[in-house]
């Protein structure tokens, strides 16, 4: 029985949209039918240049992707500045939405976007593609494994990379008035999703930003950290920037077990990935060695995260569409909790460091 | 030419003299003659039992082992509380000084130790065994590559072990007359001195501890945490912990390079061991994968690190012996900036989480 295919528009020319239109491309159940930007032509040879089908309807507008009947959902990967409007109108217009993060710029307007979700019965899910490869469902069973790893502790993540002038210049994640949440908003949402998808989804009970954040001229935020703080000695730390060299990194501790990834928001390479895990390690006599040592273990895969990704919102929106189903709400409760977690840490910054509680 | 063998006494019967007296049976240039305990009986069967040379006196006291004119170096492995009176009374006899760490309960208690190696002339050094692995000498290569790694940005280290029930109960590391300072002194030290060696040894301007340490009914820290702040947005953090599960990372990040190390403090296994380097990696055109990844350098080791650092020892104590030398005093240098670190999170964990400036 063949799935229903999805048919995508998508809202603008971004960088990231080229990935994502490849991921769209190569999953069984979606499938491109149109792109609007500013202009028709600019949209005209971004489809042609990234070989979306022949047929896309290349729209001089994003409200023309709205308006065609045929699109049953858009991908957004518009300025964060613009997701409220945008996001709010493509629900209205019944357009499922895949969101690129982080999703709003704080939590009260993302609110919004969920509620148009919601009213309209479409599906929401955000661009986060990490979620969405196997060898993340296998580090969680590993942290959820009461006997391997016990209860989490303490985690610590970290994404950085170095963006070179033009970027620091002149790309919209260094602008105010586009993403004014900068490397906070980038890089450390992978970061605090991280730290939350290894809690459960538990929000901390406060974030406190730490002292020495790099901010820009217009006073966005290059790289800047947190400690997350929930009860009973439960702590968490994430750094994140523009400024650093490339690192992907969590480090979950456990009572009984650690968990060490590298790459985890882009693995190295496609088709692999790899995680290392040890459990009970201790020492030898002479505290001279460990026992057990860590383990690698190596997840293939054959489609990549993004495909997955659009392959499970398209299921979803598949099943919305064939089967009257209700729109997975798992989606935008972990956006709302993450986006949460970003504008404590942003307060934080804002108040001189002072801790900041989280109310989910 | 046959180098001077140095002759050690060591003060008491700790769990840790064991390895370290394996070392100094292992180093080239060292010897053990004496042990003293609280009772003599206790001292032989110590001795007896971990393969000390048979001609090894074994004392009733600590101070027979400093009285013994032939003993030129003492390696005191006593409760912190201890290292002021026997570090200071073992210079005052002109014993050269091996001493655990934490050296001791603060900073002022170990200038006095300080002082009394430099009027005595004698030779000062920690036993912090990872600073003479071979392999500490690569990753400070690499870090110190300009052209590699640039200039480091963000840091991360953890060390944290899962201590059992009797630790917990009984060890001298939860007890507050004893080692006060709890896994922050001990491993703790680890995370403060990884973080020292990676900034040239450059003390952060501030010390934040982190909200959510746990302590123990008698107050001592089973687990904290804090960041570290210079200036410009180089900033650092660390993790210990006795109630979490072993791990032992660094996480050294620079403006073009990463190092990773896993086993930093004690390495997987004793004649080998690796950390993982990446320079100026970016990702492919479409943003799927890493270019270049990271990789991985093994070090060998003929000698484990503990007996490089007794080998070490030993050397710099024979050549004051034979030529007259000057004692090294890079080593008090570096275990007091550690030290310094130590006491600004104690004090910041005191004032609820408030920043305290270090200064040198």
């Amino acid at each position: 029985m063949s799935e229903t295919v999805i048919k995508f528009g998508i809202l603008g020319c971004a960088e990231i949209a080229r990935k994502v239109g490849r991921a769209i491309g190569l999953a069984p159940n979606a499938t491109i039918v149109a792109v609007g930007s500013r202009s028709a032509e600019k949209a005209a040879k971004y489809a042609a240049d990234n070989g979306f089908p022949p047929a896309t309807r290349a729209y001089g507008s994003y409200d023309a992707v709205l308006d065609d009947p045929e699109v049953d959902a858009v991908y957004v990967p518009l300025p964060t500045s613009l997701h409220a409007k945008w996001a709010v109108l493509a629900a209205q217009k019944k357009k499922h939405l895949l969101l690129e993060k982080p999703v709003a710029v704080n939590a009260a307007e993302f609110d919004k976007i969920v509620e148009a979700c919601v009213a309209n019965g479409v599906q929401f899910m955000d661009g986060t593609m990490w979620m969405h490869h196997p060898r993340t469902a296998k580090m969680k069973e590993f942290v959820s494994d009461e006997r391997a790893f016990g209860k989490i502790t303490a985690m610590h993540t970290c994404f950085t990379f170095a963006a070179d002038p033009d970027f620091l210049e002149n790309d919209i994640r260094v602008k105010p008035d586009l993403d004014g949440l900068g490397a906070l908003g980038d890089a450390g949402w992978y970061c605090i999703r991280s730290i939350l998808w290894a809690n459960d989804y538990e929000l901390p009970k406060t974030v406190t930003a730490l002292r020495g954040p790099v901010l820009n001229k217009a006073g966005v935020i290059l790289s800047c950290g947190a400690s997350l703080y929930w009860e009973e000695g439960k702590v968490a730390t994430f750094h994140c920037s523009f400024v650093s060299h490339l690192t992907m990194d969590i480090t979950a501790v456990g009572t009984k077990g650690t968990l060490h990834v590298h790459d985890f928001v882009i693995p190295f390479q496609e088709s692999e990935a790899s995680f290392s895990v040890a459990s009970e390690s201790g020492f030898d006599e002479l505290v001279t060695g460990w026992v057990p040592k860590p383990a690698e273990h190596l997840v293939n895969t054959s489609l990549p995260q993004e495909v997955l990704m659009v392959k499970e919102f398209s299921s979803l929106v598949g099943a919305i569409k064939a089967k009257g189903s209700q729109p997975e709400m798992k989606w935008p409760i972990i956006s709302k909790k993450t986006q949460l977690v970003i504008d404590a840490v942003k307060l934080s910054i804002e108040r001189g460091f002072e801790p900041v509680e989280v109310v989910g």
